[in-house]
């Protein structure tokens, strides 16, 4: 029967079969062929195939066996890491985060630079420039070396990489951030809204690895949210999805002003955690007030979509223990099932890391040369 | 490269292949091989592969040239809807539809069975029976000529055609309506809620049909949701997806109060529709407050899915004409992008076609022989 097939299906399986072969690989120990088809669940014969291909191609290489193996082991395959690099940066309120990655998002060098939530937007560009610079730099990477660049930045963004609509740093809309980082980086760059990102990071590395669907809370002075669909980013028609804050009634415009009725002016929010866990009473109603705001909108989002997981990140993630609780308690209220919660361990490390992740799908997508991007990309990767 | 291409690896594409050429052939002209290839994207031997396979199997037939025509013409083939029988159900709070259908969803025959709302569990299975009775013998087919069913409840539905949990006919709760039905038809019954279905209906053959991300509302005594993402009929981790009804702050659970508050006692609902189309000042009110609640909910969906388009069916899908405006207004104010509204052209009869695509896709997802199943459907079709 193999005949029937002709060159268009036979690349688009092959493609396939290679994204397969690489998930697999990348993450993980050595692998034999009989073990990578056993587990990607391609035929011996494919799995072969790719594998010579990906050899060819630098992004795999053979691993010497064991010194002393007797006898003749069987050949075995891992992913080269290394074979290129990724820069992921996030653009917040407070701060810009640039980290070089490799392959598999494991960071090089990381850099983080301190902004004035009221900064304009050309001290934020210039921010921005300064981190990425001194990231490429503590890497040891010059810009020609990166592959691709994903970007997250808070508002909604269009799909040329234009900020659509930013509530929390107005002088943000319209900003065109593909032209801006173009004259750093002429590799392919992506932008994207950040709760998305740090979804698709915990998605990606974090405690979501292994859930479909997922609805992902940014928790911190804005209250954000990011949804995985069927393993999926969802983005929505209009890349507006997740937008569930501002609608009045889910309560997370007003969230956090019961948070600042407990502080003294000037501390820093964080505070009114550590006095709720030291069993400070007011601090504990403030607390609560928070947590049963944000549940209505978070009950909306499981109401809606039924997750397997809801995932805690962002700024607040680092006191949710005390958030944990009282959330599953609202929830349980509202809800006709209530999920898992899990915490983030990326604290506010997620977003860049989900920017990085967006870099990584850029380069998956241009695997096996269906965009006019590939060219440039391996041989960046080949000088 | 095909030597590299393993059974399994040729049976999947086959299979992928298979599905592709039916979707197009399906509710379209007899295509010759030329313009099938084109519009599936596949090779001109995969697609004659498929054909010839599907010839074999009765699922689609060559068509005669034209009369009078000279020169030897491509030939062209058809899908053959008739080579096999649907049935969908649809139990409702109100009544009990039952259609047979084609392999494209045509209506060969369909019955209306009136039940009450309190009527009991009994009482509702032995309508279920009459209604299928009926609609076998109206067809003039027998249960053995059906290939596969889809029954569609109110309520939360397991994996297994559980009734999990009914709101709205509380005996309902905890009926096997597989093990009910089974007694009636032995090919694969599938099970599903009400409002996913009419979902899954409108982006089979309704105003939903070239979206890929839907908000449907099923509106009528109940408010309810389904959703489609991304082409597909989103179900949730544990098949409850689109309860948004089921949180207080949606106001789904009260809207129909001002539609009651307007309506003499023993009033059908749909009077309050024409009165206010008629430009009764109080109607008017009763349904602008009636839209003003379901919005805030569907505001909800929106702003969480970010979807192309809102749909609205079920029964007041039929007054939709005084709706629409005033629902539009009201995403106006809530939401970042207000989708397109449309409003379903099937009435209260979605749900019985949603039935019917559940059982095509069990059809189709044993199609080449991946199911134990399959033998049974094709020895039915072959007699």
């Amino acid at each position: 029967m193999s005949e029937a097939l002709a060159g268009g299906d036979l690349q688009r399986l092959r493609q396939l079969n290679a994204v397969a072969v690489l998930r697999i690989l990348r993450g993980d120990q050595p692998l034999t062929l009989t073990e990578l088809a056993k587990r990607t669940g391609l035929s011996r014969a494919s799995t072969e195939d790719v594998v010579r291909d990906l050899l060819g191609r630098g992004w795999v290489s053979e691993v010497e066996p064991a010194p002393g193996t007797v006898g003749r082991p069987a050949r075995r395959y891992r992913f080269r890491a290394d074979a290129g690099r990724l820069l992921g940066v996030d653009v917040g309120g407070h701060k810009v985060l640039a980290a070089v990655t490799d392959l598999e998002g494991d960071v090089l060098h990381q850099t983080r630079v301190p902004v004035a939530p009221d900064a304009g937007r050309r001290q934020r560009l210039a921010a921005i420039d300064d981190c990425i610079t001194a990231a490429l730099s503590g890497a040891g990477v010059t810009a020609e070396q990166i592959w691709s660049t994903g970007v997250a930045t808070t508002g909604l963004v269009d799909g040329t990489g234009k900020v659509m609509l930013s509530d929390s740093l107005p002088e943000w809309t319209g900003v065109d951030l593909t032209a801006h980082l173009r004259r750093l980086v002429n590799s392919p760059i992506r932008v994207e809204n950040d709760c998305k990102l740090a979804a698709l990071a915990e998605n990606w590395r974090g405690v979501a690895r292994y859930a479909k669907d997922v609805v992902f809370l940014l928790a911190g002075l804005r209250t954000g949210a990011g949804l995985i669909i069927d393993g999926k980013l969802h983005r929505g028609f209009a890349n507006s999805a997740g937008e569930i804050g501002a609608l009045p009634a889910a309560g997370w415009e007003r969230a956090p002003e019961h948070l600042h009725g407990w502080l003294t002016p000037g501390a820093e929010v964080e505070q009114v955690f550590l006095a709720a866990r030291d069993g400070d009473r007011a601090a504990q109603r403030a607390v609560r007030g928070y947590v049963r705001d944000i549940a209505i909108g978070t009950s909306a989002l499981v109401l809606t979509l039924d997750p397997e997981l809801v995932v805690i990140g962002g700024g607040f993630s680092r006191s949710a223990d005390v958030m944990v609780e009282p959330l599953r308690r609202e929830l349980d209220r509202w809800c006709l099932r209530t999920p898992e919660i899990r915490v983030s361990a990326f604290a506010d490390e997620g977003v860049a890391l989900g920017a990085v992740r967006l870099a990584l799908e850029q380069v998956e997508s241009t695997l096996y040369g269906n965009s006019p991007a590939t060219p440039a990309l391996f041989a960046a990767h080949r000088r």
